[in-house]
């Protein structure tokens, strides 16, 4: 028996209950969030074809990506000349949307919004806070052939609802366009790896301005170039005044010219659709990834917590699916990668694991002859929606006040002899640290818990 | 391009958005109905070692099961003398419990009561109706040394409101005891394999009277024990009917006597518990499984659906997690195999996927101008709890309507420039068939919408 390991494996996340009831009520407001923004949630197979799944992907993903195989071999099983099998793990929900909306071309209605909240597989070495199971949350709106570039400000606009919902505190919303990089890259008229220019702008923060004037020079720029680069790095303010500064760059790139007007546009149209404006702003420096976004793109730091890093990012793109069909498929999404984000705000202490039941209310029948009114009881509350545990184990009356004790839950009713004479049930519940009990017939102890329930710090 | 398959692999169920929302719902309510009853939800790692997955199985669930190997092999990729990788893919949520429990047992509080709704992995032959993933959506409550017989009554207590909930048309709880089954084998006192015993009782229902004699002889049973078993499934009828045939069967056996005891109790307290008596019955001649349970064993069937078989079974297990603990771990649990469930009960005709979007409002702004009223109109609606799609693209106002027609929303509300001028809103609605409208200033548009809600068919 000692030869069997009952640990979770390492980079995977397993919570005690009182954790998974905390991590659940976060991934429920993000689901319902995006719900409530009409994206329908799709629910895709987790296990791929391998070709399918690394028809774009390269590189690290494909190093990272768990093969699957089975026993009885039946229709899997083989490898293909490099020896991979040919089913594997999805190591993103993005890949498994191309195919889907590829697949099911006819079957859909675009814009097609659809949201994704499940797990993804990375075979990544294992270290602090990277998991090789996690969820991610996405949203995508894909349009057929063109899709307006207001959808490119509702995403910032459902980001904005969602984290004032998940109230980690203050957040900034940065927000940036491909095309002003591109076309400015574009504008150097320059040899060099235009991929390495972006590396490095993206990159700003981290360094020291000596740093990046040598490694802009490292890349073959002239001084004027490094110069251009500095002055359009430098910007930065409010909306307007970003975007007035920007036009007055004097560039005369197409691209250029075009990803400032998207910007403004964007801008503008989010504060219509409700974001205060202290809530985003206009980051000139990023980039997200290198070959996929083309348009605007997103990334959302906590104010309080930069350390953490971007929590939600995402942006335009202009072929989602271009490796499985000649439609023409122009998106716009985001994504959390809310295990890891878990684990970070669990560390940095901004949310605690308090609830240790699920149950607002623990009914405690003292024998047999109480069941028949603990059941009444809690199937009345239960219909009204509270969830409602019936201790039903024969336990003395000491361990049944330990396990009442231990659940915490906000609401306890004990019934035993007494009670069944009266029909007067006694709620014990906790205001303020202060532990009150208050007895009533059963007809009115759903209204009143009802009307505590928020008092006792629901 | 044309070497991608984007088609799902055979085995594995994809839907169509509005299957899906059909799918999530059913999955809802299961999961509403268990968290109601204070199930905390668990949710481990889809992978786990092979060798602890496979601590007790063998046969079948050996060949069935998918190994998982990552690229760069950074603590997995090794396989063991049998050519098996480390890793592998659960094939149910129970081995998984079990290994949690015993991980786990110092910071959990007994009885544990957990819920996990999710997938599992078996590489069955795909065939129709069968799936290689699947979901199940399990309860167990897990007691430490002992665990109340209560238990094994508030279970089909959950399965009563629960399939009411589905409304799923009339349904049977079918009960029994294995205690019976196992006392009464052990009464024969015979060599013969017992299993092949429980495993010919459990098949009555299908063959002939005298395929059944033939069976118990060919098993090398006197004329006596046949006449005996045939008594026993002979036994039928209201609950305290088949208790007292029971009883007068004359059989001095320990353990089929406490099986009896056992049944007359679960099925008295489900009554208590306000499980309405034609809602289950005893039937002799359920086994389910031939190794796992040792007590109460449920069914579930749909009465206008017999050939569905079990939508819901479960039973008492002595001991969850003997292969990773010393702790005595007794439950009683239930499981749904949804995947299954969903697919047969569309093959019937049962469910059907009518809703096109989750949106229940689908807001249309004409063009720029009327994007701030129709967000500020959303926004105010999704705080409301209501799901609002706003049409964004670019389009016709043909297309415009062609797209809110094919979502098949609630209602509609179109934003133009006469609606700003007038600060009149105009919902569009159906209900029997008809096409209503009704304007209103903004401010009423949630409380006309709560009115009106269950009105348009939802």
């Amino acid at each position: 028996m000692s030869e069997i390991i009952t640990k979770v494996l390492p980079g995977f996340m397993e919570l005690l209950p009182e954790e998974q009831i905390e991590f659940d009520r976060i991934k429920n407001i993000i689901a319902t969030t995006y719900k409530q923004y009409g994206f329908t949630a799709l629910d895709t197979p987790i296990i791929e074809r391998s070709k399918t799944l690394l028809a774009k992907a390269g590189g690290e993903t494909e190093k990272q990506i768990y093969c699957v195989e089975n026993g009885n071999g039946a229709g899997v099983g083989n490898s293909d000349e490099n020896g991979k099998t040919d089913l594997s793990l999805r190591f993103d929900l993005t890949v498994p949307l191309a195919r889907y909306v590829a697949e099911h071309f006819n079957e859909l209605s675009f814009p097609f919004r659809r949201c994704h909240i499940s797990k993804v597989y990375r075979g990544e070495r294992p270290q602090k806070g990277r998991f090789r199971e996690f969820y991610q949350c996405d949203i995508d709106v894909i349009g057929k052939d063109k899709l307006s570039i207001r959808y490119d400000a509702e995403i910032p606009s459902i980001i904005y609802q969602l984290f004032k919902q998940l109230n980690f505190g203050k957040f900034t919303i940065r927000i940036n366009n491909r095309k002003i990089l591109n076309g400015l890259i574009d504008s150097l008229n320059i040899d060099t790896d235009k991929v390495e220019i972006l590396r490095i702008i993206d990159k700003t923060e981290k360094v020291s301005r000596d740093d990046l004037v040598s490694q802009f020079k490292d890349q073959g720029l002239t001084n004027e170039s490094v110069e251009k680069l500095l002055n359009f790095i430098d910007i930065e303010g409010p909306t307007s005044e970003v975007i007035s500064k920007l036009k007055s760059l004097g560039i005369n790139n197409a691209l250029f010219l075009e990803g400032i007007e998207e910007l403004a546009t964007v801008t503008s149209m989010m504060v219509e659709m409700g974001v205060e404006s202290d809530y985003f702003k206009i980051d000139l420096s990023i980039a997200r990834g290198l070959d996929y976004y083309t348009g605007t793109v997103y990334e959302t730091v906590l104010n309080d917590y930069p350390k953490i890093g971007s929590v939600c990012s995402g942006g335009r793109f202009d072929n989602l699916a271009s490796y499985y069909t000649t439609e023409k498929l122009p998106g716009v999404g985001i994504s959390i990668g809310l295990t890891r984000l878990f684990y970070q705000l669990r560390e940095v202490g901004l949310i605690t694991c308090t609830k240790k039941t699920i149950a607002d209310i623990v009914i405690v029948p003292m024998d047999d002859s109480n069941i028949k009114t603990a059941f009444h009881t809690a199937n009345c509350l239960r219909a009204d929606g509270f969830n409602v545990d019936v201790l039903l184990e024969d336990l003395s009356v000491k361990k049944k006040f330990t396990y009442v004790r231990k659940k915490e839950a906000s609401f306890t009713i004990v019934i035993g002899s007494e009670e069944e004479a009266t029909s007067q049930l006694t709620i014990q519940y906790k205001t303020n640290g202060e532990l009150k009990k208050e007895s009533m017939t059963i007809d009115l102890i759903s209204e009143f818990i009802k009307n505590h329930y928020y008092e006792v710090g629901n």
